[in-house]
């Protein structure tokens, strides 16, 4: 994911749910360059995003939002990337909608069966924009919300700052990080090409 | 393939044929994904799409595709890629020509000296656009038509889901998967130049 | 950064400080083709960019550039990428404001946070944009006198020429030069998509 | 080159002098896929352009136009590309000037100082467009006209076919390759920032 530049400097996190009761995951430290990873970096941490376990240190500022993913969705390993793409659609201005959650509606596209349970391109995702914040408390609390009013989405976007999606493996995980990135890049290479942006509203 | 972008997440499929009486293939199984390929995920198949051979598994989805072009073109490998601007170029909206074959014409780049057969740039290459299926069966019978229709191409796009391709090496089929997925970068960036799209017909 | 394309051809340099008091630093030396880079390629200089130590040479034409920032903000690394977009945005015709600085306002993106000191995306960087000169004691000078005017800038642009960065290790300039590429490629895109350029004033 | 995309399928030829009274070329193969090039594919070739030395084969079919630069400039390596944007700047319509040659005209570009001999951005270098042709022999005679012609050009395009450049060494020709794809790039994405296509005339 570096080397594609979807984690660049200290951009991105990642998790594996290591123990389920209680809840455990293995997560990035804070502030680690993501081109200079190594294996002290990952911590240990519980339901509360305190570190446990052997190694000392500071997880990630996103902690909560793994564990709030990790703990709705049952998912097995949470991915969070910061590609130009994602930053840039979900940062597009017309994007909130004033009755109802912001966000892209993808449909029509064969890559979307990549994504877990889909079997068709005429599938159409909804991808929830969030605003950003620097509370994670609240915006913990936002993403838990957002998950609960839309049980069939496979991800979401914080706004001006990244992807975030899950799976039941850290494969699956990969797989949709892979799946979205390429779809976001489609649908921002299609808005310089027709010149015009569709604005859907959830 | 999966380096450059064109093969992300479980998109992409690519076979070899192993024997031309009986007809086999050596495919990809479905749903591998392809930055994770391994000798293992080759499976081989007859020409009814069915697994054959040692090992057990699924092949691919799109199998009798590959079949259909293999009997038709007698290639000796079939490669399918996914690329952003191949789902882009297929995708226009304008490209359903009502009296005939979709496609894209392709003429005046020195690239299509790589085509098999072509000598010159003045070369007029004719790329068929295929509405995207999941019925597998009704779009191999769609494609055996369309390769009647059209015995000089090389190659055929399905809308929104990617390029295929043949040769009668695998060497051969690489070489035109590069120089295909360049044109249409080529073309798709010139789009986006000029700030107009000419929509060709077969 | 030559993978990424930021350092193509002689382009680019690079320097860390290897002494404080006499300021001595490691640079590498002029016309060196960056993706053919070796410990031979390092030179050491002192605070006029006189090669001393035991290699002989010829430093980076840039030297007292990275004098100059080593010196104003006691950087432990100086870098310079020279990246398509960082050309592109340095060299937008309207930049130059008659009545102060010209430069880029970045404001909104996460992707700040990764500057040192940065807490917020709601943090407003301003780069500095300087024009582009051959004569490098008035160029370091005026570098000298725009530090001194913005002393909360992370980095400054040369017109039509690149990027330079710092920070307290080699580390951080590298996390400086990542962000900040990643930023300039999102505001490049970003005014092709919505086709309309802001030009702000320092 | 190839990773870079810049030598897809078989596109691209390099060559180097390895002999110059009487004139030796060591030139890629005709007809080879660059990703998978090996010393076996490095023929030697004469002034005419026909093999001579231990290996047989069929040298590139662009020979004549190496020999005719080799020859001219006194080179000791000519290097082909055949990127995307080398492609569409020598393809856009307007560049045919009805007195005199078609071309690019790049000034005020840092980067043109990787170029053999120019000290300053304020350099204006003359890029020839030459239009693309079949026949050799007429097409390398006119790149013979156009290098006398254009004494100072480091470089040429071939329209909608690709750069051809030059040095005294292997490293100065991969460094104008470098320097010059640069610019292009440069050129192409600042055409779809401005929306505006300048056309010099030579």
């Amino acid at each position: 994911m570096y080397e594609r530049g979807w984690a660049l400097g200290t951009s991105g996190n990642f998790s594996v749910v290591v123990s389920r009761r209680p809840l455990r995951l293995a997560i990035t430290a804070s502030s680690v360059a993501k081109g200079a990873l190594s294996a002290a970096d990952i911590l240990e941490c519980d339901e509360r995003g305190r570190v446990v376990g052997r190694r000392a240190g500071k997880p990630s500022a996103e902690t909560l939002l793994h564990v709030e993913i990790a703990r709705r969705r049952r998912a097995g390993a949470v991915l969070h990337t910061h590609s130009v793409w994602s930053t840039m659609l979900s940062g597009q201005a017309g994007q909130v909608a004033p009755a109802g959650q912001a966000g892209l509606v993808i449909e029509g596209y064969e890559m979307l069966k990549g994504l877990d349970g889909v079997t068709s391109h005429e599938h159409r995702e909804f991808v929830p924009v969030l605003d950003n914040d620097q509370d994670m408390t609240r915006l913990a609390r936002r993403v838990g919300e957002t998950l609960e009013q839309h049980p069939d989405a496979h991800a979401f976007l914080l706004r001006r700052h990244g992807l975030y999606t899950w799976g039941a493996t850290l494969a699956d995980a990969e797989r949709h990080i892979e799946i979205l990135e390429f779809l976001f890049e489609t649908i921002g290479r299609t808005q310089a090409l027709v010149g015009a942006v569709a604005v859907p509203r959830g």
